[in-house]
């Protein structure tokens, strides 16, 4: 089937690519006219036909400006899809408003990263059973071969709100991995750290993708020791805790992984030099002067 | 090769037929005589060749009682190996017991469970490098078929200290999946949660074996329903932690994860009562009676 | 000074109390008939001198729709003061709302609790200089006596801002108590738990109010035997947390004691049933069925 | 009463001087000949009349061995008090070993830090009802004036157990405190984060001792900027949290607050480099190099 695809950065340039190659049609346009298919929104809207099905795939501070324009060269019966990383909060209004002018709106949470081109791409799908229904040979193509990796997870929001999830969960996997690689780097009569990672690829409960990835970076520095601790966070952590809290859902571990993102990026804590204040105040304790 | 299993349980009966299946020769002896091959320790170590090899797969309970029994039996140049779920603190004294007898130690931290018959054990051993290489047969038996799966993780303790830490990781990693499942399931939007759980096993970073069997226990009770959330602890958590404090290393995930079970088996916490008094000391909130 | 009161509940009540007792005139409004000094809201406006000022002490949930009313009845110069638990976050609005017609806002963030008739109440003040310049008679009055127990705490919303850390704070506190109160009781050692508890209310580093009222707690009911674990929260930590997940500040602390209170009011931890049903996959352990 | 004082220290040399002040009699031994009032341990029995009762405070490291050499100068009858900072676990073992020779050990925890002298020492003690009756005199005047600040907590070991878990409790104390200070300093709309620390010292839920060490500390440095964050512990709180997991008490705060101070002494996280190579293999995101 035909689909529009909005920004072909890393990303999009590698899903148009796997469409193609699945033998959909594909016409791209990105503001960078080398990648671009189109010289505008409104000459991507006329190649297609309708009822046209367009999906979004910018930088989330972009994408409702993006919507919107889109939304200008657009009508009745055609479909936008946002498979960028929005906060699932904002699907319902996207919605809301596309729907007056009779514009249907899907939200993918797309998983992959780097390689989604080689392996698929994991969708997480929000929307009305009919515009799903309409677009299942865009997410055939895209998903991965095998019988998973593909979710209709319920209305409008739902498919953001899966990916935000499956971040979470992300963020507390990778910790307690590394808490176990910190553990036995730091163990005394461990001598063989990164052949332990190794060895726990086949066999064991701790067995996963994100461990085969861990022994890859070993194999390549087998103490970590060119880079550094500093770690960014991209918001889905934050916007699953926030969830969490409004929820009334006890989140420890995603939590405490989060929070270990944000200490990572502290030159000193303000908190522990508060705990050395008061140390000193009360027991004498030495206190580390700057 | 020769090699005498004491301990003929539900691991140790897997763990003789996977050596048998690979060729090699078994010796095994259990107190219940319908599983054992022999009628004692001393007619098990008649039957073995020197120098002997003989791997003790017992309840931790009785690890020490059984060892030292068949230092009475063993001699000079024989080894034990220790598979069963000891203590890393307890190789060490057991291996320079041994050693006056001129008896080898070497401890090994087995992974796998009601798997490892059909997948293979994953093997972490810890002793001195002739002791493995002697046993590398066994090894190789037991193990699963691909590259990984097993390690000399170091000298006598770090089998045991390595399979520690995969327990660790283990809990959290575990508690990463089941915080996930819980906000899933407390989000008015999201109505597919065993469909979310399962389309993440392809394709996203978060694929792993232990999502496979989550997936495997909600196709079977998609509520999980059936069951209530008491959890029990088998050490290896509450060792990693305590070595962790020992070591002034951070583990918060990890430990979340362990507290997590203990408040599982809490009928009410304590804590929440003193917390409960409080409230209603300081700003007369309504407490709930017993 | 005078000042209008609109709410004269618990808290509101006894405000006009201990403000008229330190000689300020205070004419308050309840929609409660009995307690009110005035029919309505215009009435009150009468009442008043300009330039006006009028204290709203009312549940949150209708501070805006009661501050909205008010302004219909005061004018250029007045000043509104919401003293209840407003949100920050709404007090900037509020107070651009106020200053089209001319109508100062100031935010009080009050401490004090069922205690503060008597010992006074701790003031936390977000608003311009001027306007708390003001406002500085009725904030001695209600202030207790000593040297503290009041701040200009910066522009509109401070106030409330620094009352919610403080609520963090709190939270925080009585975990930490909460938390040695439930190990002493769990020690086999410790004979006398209360009687640990109320020595260290003089000479320790951990003496405080708080520690005040879990003394009075444990005389009362030395177990804490009558009431269950089961505790509410009432925002403010929530919105602590929020706020240290918006400005990347790791608060593992209180974190972790605003989600004991959520686990506290759970009959079963979904979390839990999930480690609960992984364990029994992949290791054949036991689970607890309903 | 009279007795003897083993360690003449900082702690040691202000309990001889407030046990004067209050008319005990007291003959003090150091290895530092210029306080000490005796030549020798066996001088120093001598000096006392039968049943002698000797106080012994001198650091953790030591303690074992001044209680080992004071046994062999005392006889049937006497008492030994450890009021330094040992392991609970220690106290039986050297009660039984002092029992062989009829000699009586008490375990006193000591609070009061530099502040002891001026306000008193609140004392938890542990060890036999006819041994805490006959040392009453001492405690009486170590103790603070009031009426607390005292308790004879649990049988040999329940005096050191009872001030292990009020250092814990006073670990999520400060932490509680320092997350509010950090959060307040991070906030935007924040001016005055002192003026809101000192104004919490009177009216407020979080009122406390601590607390207005943290104010005094802010007089001195109102941003703390002339200390950093790295903070020592002196093994109380890895006590308490290896005594929770010992228990299955979850300890979610003070446990957290324990890992911070581990962190702080961290030029960089290994377990946030874990992390960050994680992040860059699957996602590509970038690191920050070495």
């Amino acid at each position: 089937m035909q689909l529009g695809l909005v920004g072909l950065g890393r990303m999009g340039g590698n899903m148009r690519e796997r469409l193609r190659a699945a033998g959909q049609e594909v016409v791209g346009y990105d503001r960078n006219a080398d990648r671009s298919d189109v010289t505008s929104l409104a000459e991507l809207a006329d190649k297609l036909k309708s009822p046209r099905a367009v999906w979004v795939m910018v930088p989330a501070a972009v994408t409702d400006a993006t919507i919107d324009a889109l939304a200008e060269v657009l009508g009745e019966g055609d479909i936008i899809i946002d498979g960028g990383n929005s906060r699932f909060s904002d699907d319902a209004p996207r919605a809301a408003r596309l729907a007056e002018r009779g514009i249907g709106y899907v939200d993918v949470g797309v998983s992959g990263g780097v390689w989604g081109n080689v392996n698929g791409y994991a969708l997480m799908v929000g929307g009305a059973q009919e515009h799903v229904d309409h677009l299942m040979p865009i997410f055939e193509a895209l998903k991965p071969a095998g019988d998973h990796g593909f979710v209709h997870a319920g209305p409008v929001g739902a498919g953001h709100y899966a990916k935000m999830v499956h971040n979470g969960i992300e963020y507390g996997l990778m910790h307690a991995y590394a808490e176990g690689f910190e553990l036995l780097s730091a163990a005394e009569m461990v001598t063989n750290v990164p052949g332990i990672i190794k060895s726990w690829r086949e066999g064991t409960v701790v067995q996963s993708w994100l461990l085969d990835l861990l022994d890859r970076a070993l194999d390549e520095d087998p103490d970590l020791a060119t880079l550094t601790g500093y770690t960014d966070d991209t918001g889905e952590g934050r916007w699953t805790v926030d969830e969490a809290i409004r929820l009334a859902v006890p989140l420890n571990v995603i939590t405490a992984a989060l929070f270990a993102r944000f200490s990572s990026r502290q030159d000193d804590s303000p908190a522990m030099k508060a705990v050395a204040a008061l140390r000193q105040q009360f027991g004498g304790h030495a206190v580390h002067k700057r």
